[in-house]
């Protein structure tokens, strides 16, 4: 295993700490460089004191040529939406591989990326190779990529819940509605009113109501799927805990089936995903947390077909599922650095 | 004003702490006796250290001639199912009126019971007089009974949301999906692994998918709002809080209906009930804690009607409501003493 | 009781949100006014929307005139330190009665002003007749006062802690360490990244050890009950949950004392006191949420004196205080409103 | 690195399930045999969910010959106070070797034992040859010793805050005043009203003040680093929080020194030691949450020296020293495995 040297862009986030902790254990990965837009001064363990004595890295402002001059060979990007396209055109320019966990690369139509986003593209000659990176699903298509477009956190949840059942046709395509819960890490390290931890704490509520930008990205793929367009609700909750999405998905089914039939399908239909684990007992996000598993729990009550879903947002959601495509692309086993 | 003699059955759990903080600032109770199972050693102070100075009261086990030589006039039973309907029967045989804060005398289908509950009914003769405590619904009938069975705390969210879509047929009634978030002391106050404090903080987890208890008590309400028969899939989670439910209820609409013309019927269906906040913003339960109001946000998402509803699990969702009775079966303003 | 009109500086934070929960019950008050120096669309209810439907009140900018137009008696500030001085001097000349909840008016000496918050003092002139308002030593001064200096969080616990011991002489004064926990609701609701959720939760730290500004108060006030000088070295930690604060306070003894001679001193030097309960087994900061009662519990251990104080940071630590206050100054019962 | 083939005694409680996590990725263990006193038909994974899919062990009653048929090298024993020593004697005498993580062969003094305990020793025999495993102080005995006494959670922050003082004579040995605050695992997996969540959530609370029986295992380690006798005060307290221990120790000076000169001092102190870390920044349990870290940070205030001191109470605190003994007494580097 030739190691990879990498760099980190966008080295200030909760992703990018969690991102070192997971690749300083990696035996194909050597952190060589990570970008900072913002106090310049404060070295990567300062953003992230958890490392201390564990990562000695300056952060520098980004810049294509730091890539080269540190002889980088792979690129994680934890930058913002935009911000990662203008940064990721650059480092593919120059050859670089790329795994970017922004929502950048992740839209293909020209229209729900208007409609959602409410702007054209950034990028739009690299999004045409970019690679949804859900490796359950499209890991052959990842092996060869240049760019993969790490999924969302609440995406992968919902994706992976219904795709059994769009698989056989066992539910009305139409009829999915998602009610997830997250874990308050996933609105990111920015300090705001509303995850002040007084306001927050406590508390459980909805935001974003049928409007989050993660319904395309959940459609598209599942549009994939099946020959009927997906049509999912989508209902973001924000609960008081660190990190974990809990997704509750309910689709009415177009034939009767029973609970056990389903587990055995699910069992059967992820039976070669080493991080896909379908539980008979009901989810819990907290037997996920800092694993790259996902836990899921498919059944039938009252006439509808319920799937529960479990995930640390922060591994799974973002940088967990960043290295897997990342020894994916390396051609290494799906669980190298992962058994954590 | 003339002020209730007041008893409270089971003393111990945090609803009867919970209703004696809110009796004790009621200008029309006065509490005079309080009885428990266990330790009888314990004064009610004991029970709920928050309430040392404020009362002094020793802690009784339950018999009839206790509540009679301490002229009980009301009692509150805050007793498990089961135990409460044993109590509560002899109770109404001295002539005492009582809000019953188990679920005992909320199902009145012995067919229901049978089915959701595993066994017949422990009192059917009083249950068939029994009133469905749920104020904004029942209010003329609670007035004049002596037998008020508080509602569940679950059942309120649910019904109070669907009931101005099911009174205009604004909803397909079978289409109802309930998802709901409780905080921890919904669970009740014995300890169980599953209410560790290690193993639920810090996580999200389903419970009784489809088949909890307070199913048929949500469809028994909302059967009477429609000539539909209702049909609710119920899913209840555990959110690592103290207190609060917030319930998200989607429904297939049978018409079109824009989320203005939503609100307004909202508000126009509740204007007159002073506990019930038809609310512009998304909701989040904080803002109901400790006081005894719903927020709900009726809104239109994606082609389905999703409506949020918040209260506080111990207050609204026990013994405030339970007060908002007693306050009713006195003739008192139904504000009296709930204004925390 | 006539009822005083009163204006609410300051509306936007926790402690305006609280003390207005108060006021609304209390049969003295009626809320007449609210400055804001942001967000001046907004109304008291939208930044503190637990209290919708029982307020209905618009936040304007902070002006003398405003006061008079709307007849005010009486002021609570709840500005910040400084800002809080610059609209009180206003308020005095108008002869209006004021209860500051900042604590601009809490340190007499200008040395102590000077050292411990950099700069000299806003307003001398009526520092000099501001009265330290702690009811439990003060309320004879109170009683008389134009402007009340409502006491910190923190020194509550430890000037009520240390006082009975302090007055016989059973502690060396120089040897006192306070070491405090507090929810995080007492760092105030502008967001920082400190306070943003997934930083303090689940983490315990400590901060300004031995230089934060509630040390020179906690000494001024102790030192009026000895004759030799306290020094007490206070150091603060930050706790996960909203509110309250929990003193461990160590002491060494002059004396040999049992511990039930230490509680019997305890209860009898607060027994006209209806805020202080001295309790016998070990408190813990839930009994006192939402609640003005401080629970103290003194004892000794290894050689030690060791008394453990708990409070409602912003009840008893703020705006119930500030009640109990406003309720000495009008003549009334200490209790009045504060039953909750 | 030949693998160890590994027994883990008491498989259901938290330091178990945290143990195996580290094992399975540790090169040189393997787990082969856990035992349980408790639910017979559940798996290693049906106690610990989170490790679904990583380990497939059945538990089984302990039993010496298990450990023969299994052909054991090591054994950790998870077993509680007592338990633990009843079994640990049959392990030791297949001559198999031992890292005890419960509090029986730590201390050493028969006065002791009986004082803090209550009893008498159950295997005095052994405790004669037992080493108390604290790697920073005693890695050469035990590098070699068939029993190791693994250290306490709370023992470890206040020991190896006080050593660097009392080596060098800083400090007054007997005027220790040990605040330390506490996780909740760190009360183990029992349910209890304690640590029922409604209970300890949104709260702080002190426990068995002066009496832990910590503090003799403390004093023990501390009165061997110095000519005088220690005396520590040690005050537990209760954290909402799932894990994490924040200590606050407090000390009278024997002479000035500055905090750059004890900082500089204890960086020397320690600069041999891996899983050390002096900062210069105040600490935060975070920081050491899932790593073998102990953070430390002196420095002087109010006339005092005060050393804050953070771990993981399950990993550093428990099975993270653990492994780290084990990997002392197997001639390994301290860090193998434990890079988390």
């Amino acid at each position: 295993m030739k190691k990879q040297r990498i760099a980190i862009l966008g080295a200030s986030g909760y992703t990018a700490g969690e991102l070192a902790g997971i690749l300083l254990r990696h035996p194909g990965a050597e952190i060589v460089a990570a970008t900072s837009r913002k106090n310049e001064s404060l070295t990567f363990a300062d953003h992230h004191p958890r490392l201390r004595s564990r990562i000695d890295l300056a952060c520098e402002p980004f810049h294509p040529e730091l890539l080269a001059s540190k002889q980088v060979d792979f690129v994680f990007s934890c930058l913002p939406h935009g911000a990662s396209a203008n940064a990721v055109k650059q480092v593919l320019s120059l050859g670089i591989r790329v795994v970017d966990l922004s929502a950048d690369y992740r839209i293909r139509s020209p229209e729900d990326q208007l409609l959602w986003y409410g702007e054209g593209h950034h990028d739009p000659e690299n999004l045409k190779h970019a690679i949804y990176g859900l490796p359950e699903m499209e890991a052959s298509k990842i092996a060869n990529a240049q760019l993969v477009a790490n999924p969302g956190c609440y995406p992968q949840t919902v994706i992976l819940s219904m795709a059994p059942l769009l698989h056989r046709d066992l539910i009305d395509a139409e009829s999915i509605v998602a009610d997830c819960k997250s874990g308050i890490s996933g609105a990111g390290r920015s300090p705001k009113l509303g995850t002040h931890f007084p306001e927050c704490n406590e508390s459980v509520s909805a935001y974003q109501v049928g409007i989050h930008r993660h319904t395309p990205e959940m459609e598209q793929a599942l549009n994939a799927l099946s020959k009927r367009k997906s049509r999912v609700l989508f209902i973001p909750h924000l609960i008081p805990m660190d990190r974990g999405i809990f997704a509750t998905v309910v689709a009415i089914p177009t034939t009767d089936v029973s609970p056990t039939d389903l587990l055995n399908h699910f069992k059967y239909y992820y039976s070669q995903k080493p991080f896909i684990r379908i539980v008979q007992s009901l989810p819990a996000t907290k037997n996920t947390t800092n694993t790259n598993f996902i836990d899921i729990h498919p059944t039938v009550a009252r006439g509808k077909i319920v799937v529960l879903a479990c995930l640390d947002n922060l591994i799974r959601g973002a940088c967990g599922v960043a290295v897997q495509n990342f020894n994916i692309m390396n051609g290494w086993c799906q669980k190298t650095g992962l058994e954590i």
